[in-house]
């Protein structure tokens, strides 16, 4: 089955709010085993917006639309869905009622404006929007189906949920897995030269994402049974880990910062840090990891050459010797058992430039340190730092 | 001018990530006049794209991709473009050899699939990306013009800004001006319903946008020439001040960091900070600030029990008695004259829970505590603390 959704409002248009209704039900449709093919968004007008529901109607099984559904004027998905199938719009008795009681309930007269919420058209089923006065439709004619809910997330969200997913799952019964393969210190394209191989089966699919923490692999099958997807993906997973190897640190939800912290409580450890130059990127990315108490102490971010003389440390050259120095210095000044130190310079022109970053490990076995030159923009390369950083600590972790 | 925005990428339509290059663009698009009538989404396939490109070369006088234009064999950006337009792809020698170079800079050789990069169609004049190895497009051809950006929103933006905007700028040659007047410590209904007496305007528009460093209003002009449309918004401006008064802190681009700064660099004084419970975002958003490295001497963050006994600290209750401590800390071990503490607690479940931070500001002249309640999720809550401190030294550097 083809899917489409179609986002309806001006503001959408204006770039006024951000869409989050298509990267939702986006995410759906791929659970139950619907493409979407094409998700567009449209303004409050009737013809353009008549225009891209024909257009949908010759190509796509499923047309979902979000927005439109409110009280006033501008709001016009339902005179529109009733042209598009010729049929005509009449006032719900029962429809009615539920939106004059939904006022009520908050000492509210209905304003006569939302009537219009309560009409619909012979193949359109009401669906119920228990957060809202806008109900959503569900059409059903010439083998294609439409599927109207209102635009604010909180409601459209939980009209899906609660009764539009059910009812799709119903009709497909596919079963969809998938698993991320998470990787650090190869480009995309390295990665996708590697996995080459793997990268042309339609079934199960691989696909690659680049991301700050590394280039992610996406693995998705489809099967009749969870068990036969489930073996799909272990299989390509296996093939996968064979190729990429010491690359891959973590799946699906994990983290750089989660992944450590587990190594980190397992083997009773406590970590600080100090940063110069990359801004506290590394301390924010630690102190906001979940449960993050347990085993990170703190960090000690300066960006000044004075404020380093101030700490004890010697400004210049930037390197390994500073980096060290700080490891150290976190280590001791906030009682931890491992410290990492982080210092680094840039070109002082332009904004995608060389940049260095000197890492430092310090604990009582451990003195490291390494050097990654790498560029872009600068805000992204300091982040980036904090990925080099817990990657490097992270094998030395796994390897004792 | 009509213009439609095409968003190109598989990712787009599995919701694995959101599209925000599309309201960026729109938002671009209104302040150039330029209506934008639709907008889709495409997966990375060569059919679907070609129906959707053709669809817009024959409603749209300007089309604006972002994506596709990658290395590997999923992007089809260019391809496509080319198809639609019935010309040959070449390899351009001159733009191969500055993506060699980009790699080169990176001591890394070239991957051979991004040769692929490199190519052109005749009617395409190439648009520089100096954060990625993606040029773009621009095709001008029968009357509509294509504009081929990469998917990675700081690549588009950059690209966007430099060379884009100016380029389209010169031919609508409309002038739209607009202003930001940013305020805090008002919640966007009441900031709503104080400006209602302005808001009727079509011609200047007000419009309100919340922020997580307050809430924003943007007065926009239209006028035959530059002037009008200044005094325009001057006048508006004027209304609004007289109206929101102390809560402004600062317009259009200015960041609470920024403005905190120039008050601190003009009157000779230095910064420094220690967090418990906001995870550094008061560092991080101090350590990336423009120029910050002149005022700013550093942070010191912690998160748990054992560490701020480390530091001296009385660890529990939290309260302004251990932000004051802080304070003094901050600024007595990165040598500033003026330090900041920031302590918190919330309650432990839940995520949208009532929140409570302790500012404690210390100089020598100054000791200061302020406690604020609000509540949110828990890591947009931490984020918005720093303002609360910025915000709080903000109205102390101004008032002496």
């Amino acid at each position: 089955m083809r899917a489409e959704t179609i986002s309806i409002g001006t503001e959408l248009l204006l770039g006024e709010i951000t869409d989050t209704n298509t990267p939702f039900l986006a995410n759906q449709l791929s659970l139950l085993g619907i493409d979407l093919y094409y998700a567009s968004s449209v303004g409050d007008n009737y013809e353009r917006l008549m225009e891209v529901l024909r257009r949908a109607w010759q190509r796509s099984d499923i047309i979902i639309t979000t927005g439109g559904l409110g009280p006033t004027q501008d709001d016009i998905t339902r005179e529109t869905i009733a042209g598009l199938v010729g049929e005509g719009l009449k006032v719900d008795p029962e429809l009615k009622q539920n939106i004059v009681c939904f006022f009520a309930q908050r000492g509210i007269e209905m304003p006569v404006s939302n009537v219009k919420q309560a009409t619909v058209i012979p193949s359109a089923q009401v669906i119920p929007n228990p957060y809202g006065t806008a109900p959503g439709w569900w059409v059903e004619k010439e083998g294609r189906i439409i599927i109207a809910m209102p635009g604010p997330p909180s409601e459209m969200e939980a009209m899906w949920q609660d009764e539009v997913f059910p009812r799709l799952q119903e009709r497909t019964g596919a079963i969809i897995l998938s698993r991320t393969i998470k990787t650090f210190g190869l480009t995309e394209a390295k990665v996708d030269e590697l996995i080459t191989p793997l990268s042309s089966s339609s079934n199960p699919t691989l696909a690659t994402y680049a991301k700050l923490d590394g280039i992610q692999l996406r693995i998705t099958a489809k099967a009749a049974k969870p068990e036969e997807a489930q073996g799909m993906i272990s299989k390509t997973e296996a093939e996968v880990r064979a190729i990429l190897g010491d690359c891959i640190w973590g799946v699906d939800d994990e983290t750089q910062e989660g992944v450590v912290g587990q190594l980190l409580v397992a083997r009773g450890l406590s970590l600080a840090v100090a940063e110069t130059f990359t801004a506290g990127f590394l301390t924010n990315t630690l102190a906001t990891a979940h449960d993050s108490q347990s085993y990170f102490k703190g960090g000690l971010v300066t960006t000044s050459d004075e404020a380093k003389v101030a700490l004890g440390l010697n400004p210049q050259p930037a390197g390994a010797e500073v980096a060290t120095a700080m490891a150290v210095l976190a280590r001791r000044q906030f009682e931890a058992s491992i410290g990492i130190g982080l210092d680094g310079f840039t070109e002082p022109a332009g904004d995608a430039v060389p940049y260095t970053v000197f890492i430092a490990i310090d604990s009582e076995q451990i003195k490291q340190h390494t050097v990654q030159s790498y560029s872009g923009r600068l805000y992204q390369m300091k982040r980036r730092a904090a990925y080099y950083a817990l990657f490097d600590l992270m094998k030395l972790l796994r390897s004792t």
